[in-house]
């Protein structure tokens, strides 16, 4: 790699942006923006940048012998994909911030940069500004991980807060988070815990050493949250978070979903609150460690880009080093959870195969029930949950107290 | 380097016995202990070593040439100097926990690691189990971190949540703090502040790229606290805790100290209590960061030693890169703080020169003064300050209401 970092930029949106604005902050990055694909030129852009730095061809880009890494941080995942593996093919090494994009062809784009010996870094695509990719890769390298779990998820966040620590109601709170940037083009995205999703997925890679698709994974959102949900959590005074997890269940085991968790106040992510994102990284050794800061908005995820561009000064890669042990732990949804199901016309008790029902309630208003039952379970039945009148969220942590 | 790491371990107590047992858990780490130094062979152990792992002779270890990692976790600064320097001159690279040592020498190590070509890793020397140096030295590398703030030291976060949290008097706690294991064979380096002060010294050259000598900087401790400063914190609804801090006060200057501090119930540290340490890294884009963690203890350090040995298979090294960046920051203690002092017989207003006198209480029990003074003002008058019927706290954030 040349002594200085000529980028091509793609995407100048929000973080893209962000991007130019920390460039020009961060005089020892020994690091400049050649040119800037866009879709549209005649966009209105809040930041000024020259105008012969802008091109809508991505060839141009990719072409250019002077531009030695290409930043992409577009928001259309099919066009991301495209420019990704064609830049690592052409051996440019690429820092990418598209989650949806990462998670989905994950193992691809290992192979890739194994046969093209080129990086490919994207730390900024989970929890933005948080270095949580880069710690499980290089710091917690070892045995002893049991648990990776946090909010991973900005937007949903802020809205969740905005609800709970500040009463508003659910739709306007959205529009806020919209307005200020925090949520992605497709608020369901967000919402419907995808982009935790994708993010977990790339955490898992980078904690255990194993690829999880999408589709095999449990993802519960909070778009059908109800005023009777909040109720019912201040009542026992814990919050609603958007929950993301990766553990291990037994020592060749573990698991992953995406849910909504009731979160009493000693646990460490009760208390991120707003845009912020909190990971929690368990241990066998070191107990927990949590790691929090903001984890969306143009500027928190721009520095992080900006900590991928500077690693490929020293020629950082991601080594997948987990993907390479011995006895690395399956993947299982044979694991029992205690949840809540708020339900109102769906006759959830009839339809949810309980191993033991806990708590129930019923009300001409609404009526909910508490009981275990089997995460595979809940895949299956994953119809019924998705009705408008029903709410889920897991009551239980594998590590009770402690986070 | 060999493809297992084979260790020549100095030091068998605490952490010593943690790391023979976290290699032990950890399957693929491809390291093992091939000897181990002890000062006395007869002294008893709770974890158990086979005996001809045992010699108290460093240079049967050095002189090993199977031996290609020296892990050096003695309690003894000078024979920690002597043993860390003599490795790295035989090109052995070196993961060592001792921050007074590093401290006092780091200008020297850095140059013996360029001259030696060889590495010393030391990330187990500040806050255990968070991975504070590495994440500044690898991925906050750039001109944007504003300021590092934390509690560094386990033992007497430890005292001060026992005596605030359980209202237990201050030397049942440390005395409870030393029975854990926590606080270190001499307590004063840990309750004046010397453990926190060798921390950040080592924080803020991967911090800043500077290096500041201990004697430059302004340590004040939580030896001579009472129960009216108790009192007085807690009718505030803060909490003190000894924190210590790098910031930049300009843009080409930074300051320095560690300082018993009123923290209220919005900063982060405030809820980071006994053994636990907590660090906050601020930065221009960011906004902040929070990491989270045990500071103290046997297996928590141990985990963290195992990472910096894990580091050598990928022969992990440290750059000092901010060392050359243009534009250093440079040290000064030319600014003004807001401090609280009480006092009994020492002439506590007539001694310090503030500039402004904000608040003060006389009483036949205890009196204090709350004004403005220099750090270099109280650098001068250390002598008044360090008188035992004294305690001297920060009320002041450089980044008020923010962290």
């Amino acid at each position: 790699m040349d002594n200085k970092i000529k980028i091509g930029l793609f995407g100048f949106g929000v973080v893209g942006q962000g991007i130019y604005k920390v460039l020009q902050n961060a005089k020892n990055a020994h690091a400049e923006i050649s040119k800037i694909c866009v879709r549209s030129l005649n966009k209105p852009r809040s930041v000024e940048a020259p105008a012969e730095l802008f091109t809508t061809s991505a060839a141009e880009v990719l072409d250019d012998p002077q531009i030695n890494l290409i930043v992409e941080v577009i928001d259309d995942a099919a066009a991301s994909y495209k420019i990704v593996t064609e830049a690592l093919r052409r051996g440019i090494p690429v820092v990418s911030g598209n989650k949806a994009m990462i998670a989905r062809n994950l193992p691809e784009l290992i192979e890739l940069q194994k046969k093209y010996n080129v990086a490919l870094l994207y730390d900024a695509s989970s929890c933005g500004s948080i270095p949580v990719i880069r710690n499980l890769e290089e710091y917690y390298d070892n045995d002893l991980l049991l648990e990776v779990k946090g909010i991973l998820n900005g937007s949903s966040n802020y809205i969740l807060s905005r609800v709970f620590d500040h009463g508003e109601d659910y739709a306007s709170a959205l529009g806020r988070a919209q307005q200020l940037g925090f949520a992605e083009s497709d608020p369901t995205f967000d919402i419907e815990g995808y982009d935790s999703l994708f993010k977990l997925i790339i955490i898992t890679m980078h904690a255990l050493g194993v690829y999880v698709a999408p589709e095999k994974i449990f993802t519960y959102g909070i778009s059908t949250i109800h005023d009777s949900d909040i109720r019912y959590a201040r009542e026992k005074r814990v919050k609603i978070k958007l929950v993301a997890q990766v553990a291990k269940v037994a020592p060749d085991k573990f698991t992953m979903f995406v849910m909504p968790e009731f979160v009493g106040p000693r646990k460490y992510i009760y208390s991120v609150d707003d845009e912020y994102n909190g990971v929690v990284i368990r241990g066998e050794c070191y107990d927990r460690q949590f790691m929090f800061g903001k984890g969306a908005g143009s500027l928190p995820t721009a520095s992080s880009i900006l900590s991928d561009i500077m690693a490929r000064r020293h020629d950082y890669r991601y080594e997948y080093k987990k993907m390479h042990y011995l006895d690395r732990p399956s993947y299982t949804t044979d694991i029992t959870l205690r949840v809540y199901v708020r339900y109102k016309d769906t006759p959830i008790p009839e339809l949810l195969p309980f191993s033991k029902i806990h708590e129930q309630y019923t009300s001409d208003e609404s009526c909910f029930v508490i009981g275990d039952i089997s995460l595979s379970q809940l895949m299956e039945h994953r119809q019924d949950i998705n009705a408008t009148d029903v709410f889920l969220a897991n009551t239980m942590s594998f590590f009770q107290n402690l986070d």
